[in-house]
């Protein structure tokens, strides 16, 4: 389809239209990395042929955002060669695609100080050969961040390895001692600022993305936002709260998403918290968003929809739920309101985006917007027309 | 309060009312413990504090049902002098109730084959003196149960000590090891006989108490019915098929149960499968719910509630929800129809309970009936009229 163009799932002949839609986005929002200068942590991304599909999305969420780590290549043999953030359809970004370690390592002008495992095997598991690679990268000095469901950690032959190079792992995903794990206790009420939370219609479908801009948006207004990840990647790439929710027994999911946002509250003292959903309501394996409605009692929720997919990312049997029925669950299962739906762009054109913008804002009484494509005007100002004594914070809106 | 009945939070000045109530209830009903000869194993439980209450419901529980150990005693200094099932409001069944361990093991002719710590707090962990009590109790030859969220078989001191004593120690709520847990995969689709979730208004309600009952009463009148258990309580009671969603990653709590779902299909070929419900769907603090209407993909919910309950029962500035919108609620969430209502008689006299079996079916357009104190008949009817087509395996049906 050579219109398409694409979020999380993005194909390199998606490149040409991304760049020609996105003009007119602000420059510093289409290269968060270069933004940040206080960034000092270097690293390498293995996403062995997966980089740029669904189980690549950590390495994908990398290239295009990342807060705690200045990233200097990807590893995958499969697309060795190209620009990593062409490889994702966006404007290039200096990040190249290397075939192995050894060749990502002769590139690499000093050591690199993390080997990143980017990839989101739905075993949750390191191959055998995984297991030597990440040894090796331990040998030549690197510490590595994993945001696997096995703890690299608790495994002998890894906490040998971490004592025998001097280097550490970072477990991303693994929950604090059973201990030290919190209930919910409805201390949330102390969270007296709003809460957002950016759900969706179905897995890997942008609500991490859109999450990110909006509150990289929201700042720049002149709005204080504080996001709240609530997955491995948002982790990795550098979110300062979280929780990996989906690493944490049920019991206490609730709980520590809760304890999560009184923390970041009480520590930055936001206008407004923002928090990235996982999977989707409806979904028939993953809905963690629950939750996420209960333990963090959002005020409103963004919904992020993709009218171009037709089935369930990983149930292609599973026709997708429409924005409406979604809404309609979300607004029965909690007491919040669905305050704008934005549009994940896969397979199609600019004019079919025009058109799906205009469809669901009539249909559904919201506004809608691609946060991608989009100004992020739009977005500051859904959330400011639910949350009105938030405007005289905001500067430069201008529609 | 006087004329109070109570399920799983029971006074003592119940006992007299409930005796009233139970009159034409089968008797192998009320005393399942004995109806069961195949038991062979032994067990005292600690509830220290706390039996009769809401972190006393693993003993509660067992006192009232038990398929796999015989329980010769609960200890309870509070309520020492007692007889077990008449502090629950039961008729009495010859559980004594002791001071302390040491006078269980006096008055015990042989020595149990276990000790079963019986409470469920929050925290999920033993307290200092609990570490030394049960080892005192291996040090007597006595094997543990455990369904507490910290895994004792893990603790180096309690992995000694069965060593020492060559005793074992069971952690019923320690999910399989991360490499082999589950995900959701559409697998329930080979599950080919209608399944039942019980799920209910409120935490503590009698969920698991109306599913083992319901299951029961199937089976005896001639309609192969097994249950699913979700929860330490009923895995501990001897539950053949179970799983502790709450102690899951969440990732894997649809997967989890959809897997248990199918194995129990399979090696029994039942015509029905009952599960027992976790919380509520609405809950602030416990929607495990929402993994079990999507693992189980149940074709019809039974709704547990209690009209005479006022509050959250660990949320008490929290209103109960009501059945209608709880329906409402469930009835959204997943593509399934709430058959029945069963009533929890706690705070109500049996007036009370005729007029709010009335009250609901009138309201709700479905059957309604209380588990404990009306006749299994009921029970089996809500699920034969939702499915007709087990009509012809039921025998001795009379209303």
């Amino acid at each position: 389809m050579p219109s398409a163009i694409s979020l999380d799932q993005s194909s390199p002949s998606a490149h040409k239209t991304q760049t020609a839609i996105t003009k007119g986005i602000k420059a510093d929002l289409k290269s968060p990395t270069h933004a940040l200068p206080k960034i000092t942590k270097t690293a390498i991304v293995y996403c062995e042929g997966n980089f740029g599909a669904i189980d690549g999305k950590t390495a994908n969420g990398l290239v295009r955002h990342s807060e705690k780590y200045k990233i200097l290549s990807v590893i995958d043999s499969e697309k060795a060669g190209f620009d990593a953030s062409m490889t994702l359809g966006d404007a290039p970004n200096g990040i190249p695609i290397y075939r192995d370690l050894a060749e990502a390592l002769f590139f690499s002008e000093n050591l690199p100080d993390y080997f990143i495992y980017g990839m989101a095997p739905s075993s949750g598991m390191l191959s055998a050969y995984e297991r030597t690679l990440v040894i090796e990268a331990m040998s030549h000095g690197m510490n590595i961040v994993s945001g696997l469901h096995e703890f690299l950690n608790d495994d002998p032959i890894f906490a040998a390895a971490c004592l025998t190079y001097d280097v550490t792992i970072l477990d991303i995903r693994k929950p604090r001692d059973k201990k030290d794990l919190r209930m919910f206790s409805g201390a949330i009420a102390k969270v007296t600022c709003p809460r957002i939370a950016v759900l969706g219609t179905d897995c890997a479908i942008g609500k991490r993305t859109t999450a990110t801009i909006l509150t990289r948006a929201l700042n720049e207004y002149g709005v204080k936002a504080v996001m709240v990840g609530t997955g491995q990647t948002g982790l990795i790439q550098g979110a300062r709260y979280g929780i990996a929710l989906d690493a944490v027994p049920s019991q206490f999911c609730c709980g520590e998403l809760e304890a999560t946002l009184v923390e970041a509250f009480e520590a930055e003292s936001p206008d407004i918290i923002i928090v990235e959903g996982q999977g989707a309501l409806s979904h028939p394996a993953f809905s963690t968003s629950s939750f996420i409605l209960r333990g963090a009692c959002p005020d409103g929720v963004v919904l992020q929809h993709a009218p171009g997919r037709i089935n369930r990312c990983d149930f292609d049997q599973l026709p997708m739920p429409t924005p409406s029925r979604e809404i309609n669950l979300i607004e029965t299962f909690a007491d919040t309101k669905v305050i704008g739906l934005t549009i994940n762009h896969e397979n199609m054109s600019e004019a079919e985006v025009d058109a799906a913008i205009i469809h669901f804002e009539n249909e559904l009484a919201i506004p809608a917007t691609d946060a991608l494509t989009r100004s992020p005007d739009h977005l500051v100002e859904m959330v400011l027309t639910s949350f009105p004594h938030l405007r005289k914070k905001a500067v430069g809106i201008t529609n």
